[in-house]
Order: structure tokens, then C-alpha cells, then sequence
């Protein structure tokens, strides 16, 4: 079997971390990445003009076949996956359902946050997900959009990431209905460039060890279970719809961009 | 003379701290404002698609009749000005040379910095505005993309807002070059919202007061300038191009909402 192609789309540089990941797991299948430079974010956008982008994109991406579609944003796959998976005959991935799974499989108290974009805590996907999987979860959902700024900015770790987490998750984490949270979603894929910083944070806030559910790993380990090994060192075909040069600098932090062949391409509706 | 229609717009909400300052100086006018929040933010855009989208803008702006258009978005009035004064036969007003006016009349060392987007630093514009006025004065460019995000999320001060001003602040001005800057142009309109706090750290990071321009205020001036004293209470209308939830919650900490038309307008393509 040849190597699979594997397309994956995103609002931005974000979801490098998942093709990083896929690299890592598949290093012989090609990537071929979209992302919507020109119009992010997608998270403080509505879901109509969400799905619209989406279907958009996915359109661009797949006039060259590829044997699955990873929406490796966490807002386009809360609201644009039905209306995909309608249009493409083939796997057609979010992010949702494998961290979901991840999540349920790592809790033992039964409680798990959700740390996202606002759009993709207020659509409650990560609720619905973990629901339909184990009705007796509880989850929490906090919005922590600064994050993508941060993680774009590079400032991984630092005073002003430290600052952030602390604003955002110490009121939330030090609530009693939410003290219980023993699993956290990093329900956004730029966050699991912050993983180094958030975990101490929470592991502090809660005074013990919690569990970071990273999205990138567990859509490759989707991807590996579908495809089997793949040897080798596949294509890496990077497109953005709007410049390359903050594409790069900001994308070079999440992915190796040494082999890749890198191109701007228009996405007018 | 009737009460002037001052149409304003911008990628976002932050144009709304302009709509205040205009309010406050000329209460009669009547305010036509839009927010691209459907595209925002085009500060990390290319300066062709900023044309472009402030073209589309500025026509759904003025399918209605107005007697001056705003271009309250740093970005937009750094790169598509010459565009929209090519195509509008009435005063289009940017907030770059207004801004750039005030600081050469404020600075006594003949050092200025200028903080913004990315993309309005990198376009060199308030270089260029100052050095048009006065090529004796040195003009110092820092790139400080996150306060966008600091002030939507409507953290004015506080611990985040201070690391991130520190951050981006401490080495620029540490260095001898800028050691004489006495005077610093808040090239962004979200920035005004933040001037509690910008303020105290570059005084403390400099040793002595800087002045602070804020283009909301100059802007204003330049309006009371053209029109005159316009007493009364004006019609204020706010469209935006997504949803009005977000527009509302966090446009509302720039401006106040209550007498307010609101509006969600299609902008395609």
C-alpha cells in the first residue's frame, strides 16, 4: 500500500502541532496542511461563518486526493464536521471525539476540564463528546483565548504565560464544584505548545498531579490505528492563505519547516 | 448646517474607542460604524488583503450617505488610505497622521516611539507621517501584537497586562538608542483601553513622564477641527460582520451600548 496522504486544515499555524505529531507517528505518510491565514481566528467567530470557511477549505485542500481529512482546529470541528463528513467520502477526523475518548479513558474522579477558545467551549462539543462516551462525567469548560496569542508569540512559558494561566484557571480550579478535575482537555490546538506551563499551574492549583489531554497525540494515534506503520519520510506540502513570512516564523516554533515546500493560495468563496 | 454622519470603521471593536472620543467632542454627530469582525484582525494580514477588505468596508459604509469617513483601524489606515481617498470624494481620515501630527508637536528630545500591530510597524507608516513633518525626529517601531487580546479580554491592568508591557517593553527601551524616547504613539486603536496601565510602566521603565498619543482623542480633534461644535445627541449605529454577541459583551467595555442601533451585516466576498 502506498503512503497515505493525510490533509489536514486549521485556521492557522496551530495545528502544526498536530502535523508535527503525525510526522512523529507517520513519518512516511504526506501532509498536505491548509491554513486559513487570511481569516483567523475562527475561535471569536459564529458557527455559520465557521462551517462556510470550513467547507471552504476543505474544497481547496482536496482537489488533490487524500485519503483523510484531519480538521486540526478545535472550532471548526465542534461545528463543521457533520456538514464535511457529509460532503467527502473518506475519514474525516476532528479533534473532539479522540480527545474526548483520551479524557474518559484518563479520568478516575469523574470530572474533566476543558480549556479551549470561546467558541469552542460555548458550542459544549467536548460535553456532548464525553456524554455520548460516559454519561456520569461531569465536565467542566473554562474559555482561555489569550492562549493562542501567547503560544503564537512564542512565549511558552514566562511571566506573562504564567500570569495568564494563573488569571484564567485560579478562580476557575479553586471553585469547590470544580476541585474534583483530575483530567484536563487542551481543547485548542495551539495549547499543546503551553503544555510545559500548564501543567505545573494546574498540578499546583489542585495540589496534585493532573492529566493533560494533547489533541495532537491523540489524532495521530487515530491516524496509526487506521493506517499502520508508514517507514519513510513523506511530502510536507505547507499552503496558507495569506502571507508566508508570519506563516513561518510563528509556524517554524510549532514544526520543522527545513523539508517543506510552502505556498500561498487564495480561498475566495 | 445638519448634524454631521461620521462613518467609522475598523477590524473590530477597537475602533470603538475612537466612536467614544468622537462622541465625547461632538455629541450631535451622528456615528455609522463597522466592525469586520467576520476578518479581524488584519494585523497580522497581508497589505494586500487589508486593501482589499477595507475597499469591501468602506463601500457597505457608505451605501448610505455620510459627510467623513474614519478609517479607525491602524492597519487599514497604514495600507488602504491612498486606496479609499482615490475612490471617496470626502474627507477619509486615518489615524496615522493625526497621530503622527501630535507626536512631533508633544516631543521635546526628538525621539518617538511608536507601538502597534505587527503589521503596522512593519509598514513603516508612522515613519513615514513623522519624517513628512519633520525628518529631524527619530522614530522607534516595537511590534506589540498580544495587547489587542489583553484588551478584549478586557484586562486593562493587572497582573497579565503588566508582565505582557514589560515583556514587550523592558529591553526595547532599556537599549541606549531609545534611552531619549520621551514620547510614544499608541499606534493601535484597541491601545487607548490600556493607557491606565501603559502609561506607569514606561514612566517607571524610562525614569521620567512620557506622553502617551492616543489617535481616539486626535482623531476627534481633527473631526471637531472640520465640523465645529455639533451639540445634541446623534444617532449612533454599530453594524459588525459576525455575530453581535462577542461585538456587544466586549465592545461594551470601549463604549457605551445603551443607545445604541446594532446590526449584523453580510460582507462577501
Amino acid at each position: 500500500m502506498p503512503a497515505p496522504t493525510i490533509a489536514i486544515f486549521d485556521s492557522g499555524v496551530g495545528g502544526l502541532t498536530v502535523a508535527r505529531a503525525v510526522v512523529d507517528k507517520l513519518p512516511g505518510a504526506h501532509i498536505r496542511y491548509l491554513g486559513d491565514t487570511a481569516r483567523l481566528p475562527y475561535g471569536t467567530k459564529s458557527a455559520k461563518t465557521v462551517v462556510r470557511y470550513a467547507l471552504q477549505a476543505a474544497g481547496l485542500l482536496l482537489r488533490e486526493p487524500a485519503d483523510a481529512l484531519v480538521v486540526a482546529c478545535n472550532t471548526a470541528s465542534s461545528c463543521a464536521l457533520p456538514a464535511l463528513q457529509e460532503r467527502y467520502d473518506m475519514p474525516v477526523i476532528g479533534v473532539v471525539e479522540p480527545g474526548a475518548a483520551r479524557a474518559v479513558e484518563a479520568s478516575r474522579t469523574g470530572s474533566v476540564g476543558v480549556i479551549g477558545t470561546e467558541r469552542t467551549v460555548a458550542s459544549r462539543a467536548y460535553h456532548d463528546a464525553i456524554g455520548a462516551i460516559d454519561p456520569a462525567i461531569t465536565v467542566h469548560g473554562q474559555a482561555t483565548p489569550l492562549l493562542v496569542g501567547l503560544a503564537e508569540e512564542g512565549w511558552f512559558d514566562g511571566p506573562v504565560t504564567e500570569a495568564a494561566l494563573r488569571t484564567y484557571l485560579g478562580e476557575w480550579l479553586g471553585d469547590d464544584q470544580r476541585r474534583g478535575i483530575d483530567t484536563i482537555v487542551l481543547g485548542c490546538t495551539h495549547y499543546p505548545a503551553l503544555k510545559g506551563a500548564i501543567g505545573p499551574v494546574v498540578d499546583e492549583l489542585l495540589g496534585r498531579p493532573v492529566t493533560l489531554v494533547d489533541s495532537a497525540a491523540t489524532i495521530a494515534q487515530t491516524l496509526h490505528q487506521r493506517f499502520g506503520d508508514v517507514p519513510g519520510h513523506g511530502r510536507i506540502e505547507l499552503l496558507a492563505t495569506d502571507e508566508l513570512s508570519r506563516f513561518a516564523r510563528v509556524g517554524g516554533r510549532f514544526f520543522d519547516l527545513d523539508n517543506a515546500h510552502m505556498e500561498v493560495v487564495e480561498l475566495l468563496p
